[in-house]
Order: C-alpha cells, then structure tokens, then sequence
C-alpha cells in the first residue's frame, strides 16, 4: 500500500478522536454512521474465545438495523468475562444517549491487548466531539485510528457503473498477525452507496470474505475479536436486488477485489514478513481438501523459514503435504511448481528442475506455491508470509 | 542427557563405520545384528510421503523375522522416486550377500538430506568391517553415528527383575526437531534381552510410544522417514509371553520408561529449544479432543514465543483453545494453570493470579500448561519446546 487512494462513499460519515483508552497522542476510538436507510451484513471470529464486543454486535445485529459502529483499539476487551460484557453494553449506551438512537443500534468493535477492562469513562468524554465531527472525508483518520501494530494503514475504494450509474465500494482493515501478541486483530469495514437488501449484502459478503480475509494466514492463530462488516447507504440509488443480475455480479467482484486487496495489504504488514507467498492447491477430490493441504503448507514453521531464507527446499513441500492428512494420497501423482517452475513430479525432484532455477523465483517478493493432487478437480488457495527472525523478535519481545 | 549411562544388551551386536555416505570424518553407518531367535517389532511414519527405506523396511518385516539393522546418516533416501527403493533394495542385497542371511531379513533405515541418491557403493565398502566388528559393547558409538543434526547422542538403559531373572533393556534415538531442514528424522531402537513373541512385542511397541515419541512435538512437521523399533534376543531367558501378567506388566513400564527418556532428549535438542514444557489438557469429553487441544496449543507460535519469552501471556494460550474446533467450547468453564499455579478461569484471568507469580514458574527450564475444559474425565499430553531466534536461524540458513 504505498499510497492511499480512496473516495468517499454518500451516506457514510466517520469521525476519529484521541480517547486516550490506551495510547497517548494519537487516534484511538471511530465512530461510523451509516445514514438512513442503509442496510448492513457482518461475520465474526469463530474463536469459541470471542471477546465480548463480538457477543455485543451479534446480539445487535440479530436485532435491528445498525445506526452507529463504535470501533475502539488500544484494548481488545476480550478475556474480561462479565465485566467486559457490561463494559461493551455500557459504550452503547453511552452513545445511544449522546445520539439519540436506540442502544441495539450500535454496533462495538475493539482491538488492542487481552485482558484489561474496557475504560468507559474515556467513550463518554469522546463521544460528544465524534458525533461533532463526522464527515464522509474521514476514512483517512480512521483507518489509522483502527490500526494497533500494523505499520501502515489500509483503505482501498473502487468505483464502477451498473445500469448507467456510478457506485463506489471503500474498504479499511487493520491486521498484523492474525492475532498478534496479545493484540486482537482483524476488522475490517466495507462500504458502498448502492441499495443493497441486507440478504443480498449478507450472500455478497459471505462469497466476498471466503477468498480473502478467511484465506489468509500469518501464523495460524485466529483472533479473538475478527469482524469484517460490509454497509450499504443506498445514496447513489443503484439498486442491487437480485443476485443473478449483471449488475449484482459487477458489485460482488468489485467487493471481493476490495476485500482481496486488503487481505493482501494484512498479510503484507504481517510481524516480520519480507514475502507474499499464495499456496494453491489444485486437483483435490473436493475444495475442503484443497484448503486442508494449502493451510498445512502455508502453516508449516519449515515452509516459512524456507520461504524467508529464499531456499527452494521442495523436500520440505512435499513432506507438509504428505502430512496433511489426504487418506491414501499417491505421493508419486504429486506435482509441485513454483510460479510455473515444475520442481517435483513422480515423488522426487523433477528432471528438467535446477535448483538456480528455483533460486531466481525464491528471490522475488511475491510468488506462487501451486501444488496439484492429481486426485479431482478442485482447488483452494491460501495466501501467507514468511517466518522471519523479527516474527519471533516481535512475539517475543511484545509487551507493550 | 548429561551423561550417558548404559548396558549392553545379551544377543544384540552392534558396529559402525566411516562410510563417508556424506560426512567425513565421523561415523555414518550402523550395523545391528539381531541373534538368532530374536524377535522384533516396529513402527514407522504416517506422513504419505514416507520415505524408500521405510517401504523397503515394512515390506521386509512383514514378510519374515529381520536379522540386521542397516542404518545410515547422512542422507534420508526421501523424495528419490523409484531409483530411491531401487537402492534401498541394494543395500540390502549387499548386505546379505556379504552376510549369508536372506535380503528381506535386512531392515533398512536412513536419514539426512532429502532429495539426494543413496551412494550404494559407500554401502558395499563399508559391510565387511561392519560385519568384522559387531560388538555388545558399540551402542556408544552407534548411538553418535545415527545422529544427524542432533547436538547429543540419545542412549538409555533400564534393568529389572522378572522372575527373579534380571533383564535389560537398552535403547538409542536420533532427532532434534521433528523434521529438521531437509534432515528427516526421528530414528530409535530399544533392545531387550527379555524373550518375547511378536504379538506381545508389538502391543507393548504401541502402548510404549503413544505418550513418548508419538507426543512430542517441537514444531509440527512430521518426518517422511520416522521409525521405532523394538526387538527382544531372548537371551537372559526370560519369557514374556501374558500381557497381563506381572512381569509383562513391569516390561512394559521399562519400555515406556526407556522411550519417554529418549523422547524428552528429542524435545530437549530440538532446533533451538530453551525449554521443556508439557501442554496437557483434562477434563475432555474423550482423548481425541484432548489430544486435539493439546496440539494446537502446542504448535501455536505466538505460545511458543511467549514460552521462549518466558512471558505468561495467558490470552495467547486462551485464544489458542478458542480456536482448537472443540463444538460448543464453554470458555467460561476453562481453567488454566503454569505448574500449580490458577492463571485463567472463568474466560478471564484468575482473580487471585499474580504477573509475578506467573514470572518465576516461566523462568523455569521446565513446567506444565495444565488446562482443564470442564467437559469430561478424559486427559491428554503433548511434550514441546519453545520456539526461539534459533530455530528461525537453524531453519533459514540450513543448506548442509
């Protein structure tokens, strides 16, 4: 992400402020406002260790439509038991009473360490001011008021035309680590101008998240508090209610390519990750058994230390694979590439490879695992870093 | 394993040689000769990609009863396709050739670099000073000739009494990490003098390695060429032929005892290990979902940092029993402990824990994560190491 580039979206007002929950000098606590009418879809972690903002939201978005996301880093609230639940009620309340709306119409997000409580008194002397401030220019200052330990904030629009009209799609996320120290993690909100009944935004951001954000992997830990939201105001009077339309499939890729681009930006700004490295898997009897070897791969401390070294160690591949649990897998079926470098076949060494050859893809900053099974017709793909010195130095280390 | 403390074993003679398969200078073959009317049991690797020798092996041991060992470092013979079971098959036709006994009473085992072609002709220079020097009293030396990247040589011994006879059993391991770069790994032998059918030696093998080497684990990655042998010679005569029995009873207890030992020497060389820590989880509905917990917890890397960090960061441990797919996990009913010590209960930080109290037992070279699930009576164990700069070092920069 070396440049943000980004428009507002009609409709969706932001506002940061410095609440001083935690850090000191900066920006800390968002407030989204999704105007009338709009309409909103989620999915959170499936840690059965969810903190308690993700038990808050849930309740309520079963209940109502949601007026306000109130998004706070510097404290997690997660691993706090009651209290944390009562702390997170309590900052919906807070904000109904300053606004006016119903407290089941705040929606809580937190991000930031495990297992202090929430200090509520900082929201109540926040709030007045953020609901004073809110613009649809703010994306900027939130995406980095969201941020924790990512190192450079991610926000990426885009733009297209259904049925003669303009829309626009705009995205933040922070995420470094899928849950790093004891930073919880990965949020990620999703916004559009078009009118999108809220089954159909719910089925657009379910295909949306599968590819993206639930195909990423830094270490293998899932967060305690993963939210990915995706809100439509409705404003530019595009209407999407129909899946099958040509314009429903315009909108779903041009929401998945938001949510691609920034998975891709969180893996990139993984703890200690020099390499953006896809594992596909191909050729798998059925897609969960694509993802089952893609992640064993992608997840395999010997793999990442590898792909940090830049060392074509294909022996290291093949035995994740072998590992990865395919009942009765024929190991000489097996064929793994780098980018379209063939580097095994028959269960050994490919003829034709050279280890200079694997070397010079190793080298780029980016590059393809691609693995086939030769078992089906299915695949699955996984995108992940490296495991570098400076994963452990910051795993290690971290206590803020 | 500061010192190592053995007997030879009546009935099994051992060798080693120099045959410069790959390393110079130092031992790199082992010939181990089971007496006549010895029996012998094993088990080998469940990774798919398993390598030729550990085919070439299963095929020799099913068919008739082994009478050497041939065990070579340096090179694993995995991923070598069917020129790699061609000279796995040769080695043992030299062998029996040079011997007189039959080439499928030859078990083969190798490890080291993966990837390379077996030197058959190292092999067949090297047979008849093996043979020549066969000794009870080389287990020493073996021991040191069977390691690879290993810093210390696995041996240990234990004597009981059965039936007022005395016996002895003697086993020796290589390993340090479950698969190291390319160096593919786990290798152990344990020798009795005890007389005991195939059958009973097989079901003690089984029950001896599930909470040994089959529980440990320093980083996930499973060995294409991992193999556990048990053989008994009969000579002290004494026959154990009733597993129910007292003596088959305290036979047993050795053998386990025996593997724990080498298995905790394993972990204690893992690839840059500072620490010796054991997950085991309780209170689960059956010892799968234990196990199942155990692991994950065990192959988190942000634990494994926070233990080489000796930091008791208890949300990481949390989050990573959060996230071990337990259906319908009740956090609030999860309890952990460092040693004795309460550190979580109620999805929270225990109200009586301490951060210095959690400081001094993880400052130890060696301590239990208990964690009770509040589900069920059933428990299970899994023996790790931290993971620390070294291990990324060792993995990164490995290229033998």
């Amino acid at each position: 992400m070396p440049e943000l580039n980004w428009q507002p979206v009609p409709g969706i007002r932001l506002a940061a402020a410095q609440a001083g929950i935690r850090y000191q000098d900066r920006h800390d606590l968002v407030l989204m406002e999704l105007g009338p009418g709009s309409t909103c879809a989620a999915v959170f972690t499936r840690n059965a260790f969810c903190a308690a903002p993700v038990i808050v939201a849930k309740e309520h978005l079963s209940a109502t439509m949601p007026h306000y996301l109130l998004i706070n880093s510097g404290n997690a609230n997660a691993g706090t038991g009651d209290a944390g639940l009562r702390a997170s009620r309590e900052t919906c309340r807070l904000l109904a009473a300053a606004s006016g709306c119903a407290m089941n119409q705040v929606l809580p997000f937190s991000t930031g360490v495990i297992g202090e409580d929430l200090p509520t008194d900082a929201f109540a002397r926040a709030l007045p001011g953020l609901l004073g401030s809110l613009d649809e220019r703010n994306w900027g200052l939130a995406a980095q008021a969201i941020m924790t330990t990512d190192t450079v904030p991610k926000l990426v629009s885009r733009s297209l035309e259904i049925d003669g009209a303009n829309i626009t799609i705009t995205g933040m996320a922070k995420g470094s680590g899928m849950i790093r120290p004891d930073m919880a993690t990965m949020l990620a909100y999703v916004c559009t101008d078009a009118r999108v009944p809220e089954d159909i935004l719910g089925a657009v951001l379910k295909t949306a998240v599968k590819p993206s954000f639930n195909a990423i992997t830094v270490d293998g830990d899932t967060s305690t508090n993963d939210a990915c939201v995706l809100a439509a105001s409705g404003q530019s009077g595009v209407l999407i209610d129909n899946l099958n339309s040509t314009g429903a499939k315009a909108f779903g890729d041009a929401v998945l390519s938001v949510c691609m681009e920034l998975a891709r930006a969180i893996v990139l700004d993984g703890e200690g990750a020099t390499k953006l490295v896809e594992i596909l898997v191909e050729q798998a009897e059925d897609e969960q058994q694509a993802s089952q070897v893609a992640y064993t791969v992608a997840h395999s401390p010997l793999v990442k230390t590898a792909l940090f070294a830049s060392d074509p160690n294909w022996g290291r591949i093949l035995a994740a694979v072998g590992r990865a649990g395919v009942d009765g897998l024929q190991i000489d079926k097996v064929r793994i590439w780098l980018d379209d470098l063939l580097i095994v076949s028959q269960g050994a060494r490919d003829a034709g490879y050279t280890e200079a050859a694997g070397q010079a893809v190793m080298d780029k900053d980016s590059f393809v695992v691609r693995i086939a099974l030769g078992r089906g017709k299915s695949s699955s793909s996984v995108l992940t870093c490296d495991l570098s010195y400076d994963y452990v130095k910051i795993n290690a280390e971290y206590r803020s």
